[in-house]
């Protein structure tokens, strides 16, 4: 017997049913017109969704790490410097492809639960009077620890500085869940995956690219081919691709955005916004707290719960998947064990999250944590069930 | 935005992924030697779940209404006289059918909450001197008020009485999901559907026959043509059908008896009785009860919960249709307003029950019922946890 | 390696993606609000599709057989005489159900090949003096020799007349794929099937009835109960059904007429006739002619190609099948033998037919009927390119 | 209305129905252990339709291009000098490839359709007596003239020449459609893609790597993290992945390896070299050759057809899709125009290649080619129906 209970993790999320018919799609020429009728609406909605004006939008058969190697690939070159907080496991990884690409990274040490730290970012490009730092790199949604910096804050401190740095944004995690404003934020280039807020499959990258970063991009020095954008966009320009895309995702790409936009974003984050209120009650009553510091730093996508003194949370995640069959994230790098951490993107609903916490529960009983049955959830329904939003059990 | 919450309606119940995919098919010429491919197995699959011995499997392109329906039209003939105990709504259906097709109806009336009363069917039968009565019709599990009557005790009447009736059952909401033994019981017709036990959506009426109805179906004379096993049986025996079938339904019904098998039929009855269970805990902690009179007739597949006075069970089950986007069952008939009712039947898990199980608190919560958020959700899970069946998450 | 080719078959049809996906949905209670906004479309496309005007649709979870039984025992009482010709397997099995539901048939025997006779139709009105005939059969499209009747000549003969009969329409295999006015014509009951024209899987009778069989209805004592048209109008009264529905044929069917409205009915019914002349095209090159008498007879959904004498037409589809693994149709009863059919309905295209008509072609060869190979394909591209409506390939 | 002709492009290939349910999957938790039940098989199955002994298997979520990259980024250093036969678009790009990530080139220009030229390359290694040369690279088939090299003769030069170079093989148009034997021709890399041979959608590149090749990865410094197998290889070890991994797409690649030795690797092979000689035939039929020199340069998956003087292979192109709905392949670089290309990869049935042909044909009257519709129709079928497997219908 197969089980479907849904996920947990912080991606990729639940698929909506839509979303994976829309994917399922026979072959079809991506050199023929009707390639472009898909391509095109899922362009110029992730131009909406990320709030971008001018620019261009670069969609890659790949991941979120293949749009930051695309990122720095596309605009810098060998020996360029760039400045970068570490406060997480995704942060670290993107610091970490930098340096491996030949580029100086400035790093910043923060923190794990704390955000991108403005202030410490606007001394370090105040200093760089030589004008050497040529990006600011900066993670919107650090996953392993459920933080969320404040980009708008990044661009007053570069402002503030007046540096002429590009802002390289994460928003892997973020984008299609939580608000987000390219251009009102002054973001040069904004990653997304396929997998998180635009809830399809893993195998896209998805990027917003300023008029800023394309100007960088001709004479970006640093080696690609299947991540070049200028590849990209000659072809784009004839309504095709420099080799075969993912047809399907791009596809499933221009639902999603129907969908997020049928519900309308603003309503879209305040759903996120309201589940993750209810697993942080949740978490509240199991006498617990959140890995993000304050709750500013709250991200709306995923909570890292901090688990009891003695306690080990990847007990719970592997009791939880061998036990239950439920997934739920673990606790990476520094944070490996003293967290777990719950997911909730994507296609959730009130009784999903329920039905996850009640299982996280059963998980706590099992391996003595001393929570009371129960209570998370308790505290998550008196929430939920005073803030619904009635609907209607969709027919799709 | 489409959410896909669980339903926890008695049937149809939700689809398993590799159900849907099976059914889901691209036309195959149902007069080909393929179509006998897949139908020769869901047969033979068929007889090891109604625990058949001899006799014949119908299948008809309908619904568990026409297996009624098929069961009295190719055995019995006008001014037949049937004996049926009436104690719910589909138990009285089935005697409206009898009743609509010009056969004499027995009632028993039976109080709703009751099953079959076997004593007053040895009675019956053993007052009937003159053998009028030609089969005696039995709701194995009355999905109205959620109870299991004893069909290896009407045997035994049947028995004790001397009495050479047919014995039908109405297995629609059984089979699959609680123990069925068609030989031992001695069962004559049996009639099962798709959407229940079997996971599938609607749209097949699933009969077994036994050797002796089959002998009562030359002389019968009532009228069919689409319901006619004659047909039926001269098609099959060439491999085909006597119209187009549901060649989708008919993969579908293979795959769900390979899965159900797969897992053991014995484990899926103890999966059923387990989740069962945890409802049942759930109700007593919210100070309920089950409409089932007494503990031995409890369903395993659906609880109706007779709610609390001045309560109206219809009031919670639109409520979590409208404000929680969630399905449960309204009260039918006689118990109209004095129950909700919870299924769990097919492929259900742990946390989809305890989600479920915590919309329903949320309800109670906003109706005023004077329930407390968590309380049913805990009782259930402290039963789960102490009797889950470890199982990794299926890849499938 | 499963290979999909298209099947020639007169249906059930290829299921284009669009409808399988429609079709294939998850569990939706159909006691919900949501069943009805799938429900309702469908019922309103039917009626656009048939053409009526008032009268009711009843969509049965059955198939077209179901649907002939549910015309008669809902209009019909027993000992009633009904007016039919015989002219192909179809329009005899319709008789034959009659015979067996206690109806008197007055049949007119006509040569299969031949249409309903609208003279001899007319004769026996004018002879039935007493108003004895409550209701005239006609078949639309009798699939086993591939011929269309009119059913405009049988209103006007029914007229002429002055015979008050109702007047039933089989239009399985016509319904959505041949013009059909079931208000000009003045039907009675019009059955139609989800497999043909509707391109869905079989598991659906489609009737219209019009207000005069409405009101036969009343009176009508053939039993019925899954057949039942009024339990079915009391529950659509309240959006719902009585008893489980066919959810995800409904939702398909709703689709379907979306599909065919957006092409347009008259684009589907020139579409039918293009691919049927260009296959009747070849079969003049292959030296053949179709079963059906004469020009103004011949169906647009399926042909029945005559095999030359000393040919079978079964050992051409048994090759096809077994050797090529392209299903073609036999031929049924009087005709047994004597053609083959190709079925031309459904979502079809140019290269579909074409590939179908090279693989016949290849099985002539194979069996040695003297047929030049590319002789019939080349006279239906020759008129497929001159008749060709462009269209760019479509991305869904 | 969608009309689902099948596409005659080389690749991405029709997706069989199998293959299309594996990647629909619901979201599994890639870092649990259920997604190595589904890498696992998948990886194993790799190395049988490769012929690998040692080395190991890497599967990104890119393409072909990315697969490319991979190649190079991963064993080799910036100022590194390849050794290249440019004779078609594929060999051309990865050419450009190389070059664009700072290796140094050494181009035999080779007329397109003609192969990899074995002398050539055996001359070009002897003269490199200071063993500058570190790999050779060699397309397998080159789609754009549907021309396949001869791989085990290259290895033959590699060892006559004494040259201790690595061998990298494009197999992207090949690998599942024509016989590769990785360890029997010393290959280094093999670098496929998921959707030729494999029947996939875009979205996989897959790579086998030998053990010299993975000796060579340690020291080689060109910039790479996406693609660097140092991660990917440290993360399958623990039965993971370095980033989100395409799941959907590997539990497809599981599936189609199923499919091919289902169906047996020798008997796929032969099924592509039947239908392509079939086109073949076609082609001469139409007075006809294909763009490959010689015989035993024929591919079997691709032919591109050399047209008439004064003849345009795009005008037909375009009007095939724009008219009938079908897709063929234009001419790339320096056959644009003098040719189009025929795919005839994956899933292909005859009937379906002879409705192509057919196809092809109408567009070649429409466009005054003067070439006899059915002419290359019947050619093709006289072949097919002499060479025919017999198969029944699937029913999957």
């Amino acid at each position: 017997m197969s089980f479907q209970n849904p996920v947990f993790i912080p991606g990729p999320t639940n698929i909506p049913e839509a979303i994976r018919k829309a994917c399922d799609m026979p072959t079809l020429d991506h050199r023929s017109a009707a390639f472009g009728k898909l391509f095109r609406p899922a362009v110029a909605g992730v131009r909406r969704v990320l709030g971008m004006e001018g620019g261009e939008v670069i969609i890659l058969p790949s991941t979120g790490t293949g749009g930051w190697e695309a990122a720095i690939t596309n605009t810098l070159s060998p020996g360029d410097r760039v400045l970068a907080a570490r406060f997480g496991m995704f942060s670290h990884r993107w610091i970490d492809l930098c340096q491996r690409h030949g580029l100086e990274v400035e790093i910043i040490e923060t923190p794990w639960g704390q955000g991108a730290p403005v202030a410490a970012i606007e001394a370090a490009l105040k200093a760089d009077t030589a004008g050497r730092i040529k990006a600011v790199l900066a993670t919107h949604n650090e996953t392993a620890t459920g933080v969320r910096s404040d980009i708008a804050g990044i661009r007053r401190a570069m402002d503030a500085a007046g540096h002429g740095a590009m802002l390289f944004v994460d928003g892997v995690s973020s984008i299609g869940s939580m608000p987000f404003d390219m251009a009102g934020w002054g973001v040069d280039i904004a990653v997304a995956g396929s997998q998180k807020g635009f809830m399809l499959p893993a195998g896209l990258a998805i990027l917003g690219v300023s008029d800023k970063a394309l100007a960088a991009m001709e004479g970006a020095r640093l080696p690609r081919t299947f991540f070049d954008f200028r590849d990209m966009l000659r072809s784009y320009a004839g309504g095709g691709y420099p080799y075969t895309p993912a047809v399907g995702l791009i596809a499933g790409l221009a639902k999603s955005i129907e969908m997020l936009e049928e519900e309308g974003l603003e309503a879209v984050y305040a759903r996120h916004a309201r589940l993750a209120e209810g697993v942080r009650r949740a978490v509240a009553a199991w006498g617990m707290r959140p890995c993000a510091a304050s709750a500013d730093l709250y991200s709306e996508t995923v909570t890292a719960v901090v688990v009891p003194p003695g306690c080990n949370g990847t007990d719970l995640v592997k009791l939880a998947a061998e036990k239950y069959g439920v997934a739920f994230g673990v606790g990476l790098g520094e944070v490996a064990g003293k967290v777990f951490r719950i997911g909730h993107l994507g296609m959730l609903t009130d009784v999903m999250v329920l039905g996850g916490l009640a299982t996280a529960e059963m998980c706590m009983a099992d391996l003595g944590w001393g929570v009371r049955l129960g209570s998370g959830v308790a505290a998550a329904a008196e929430f939920y069930r005073g803030s619904a939003v009635p609907m209607a059990m969709a027919a799709e």
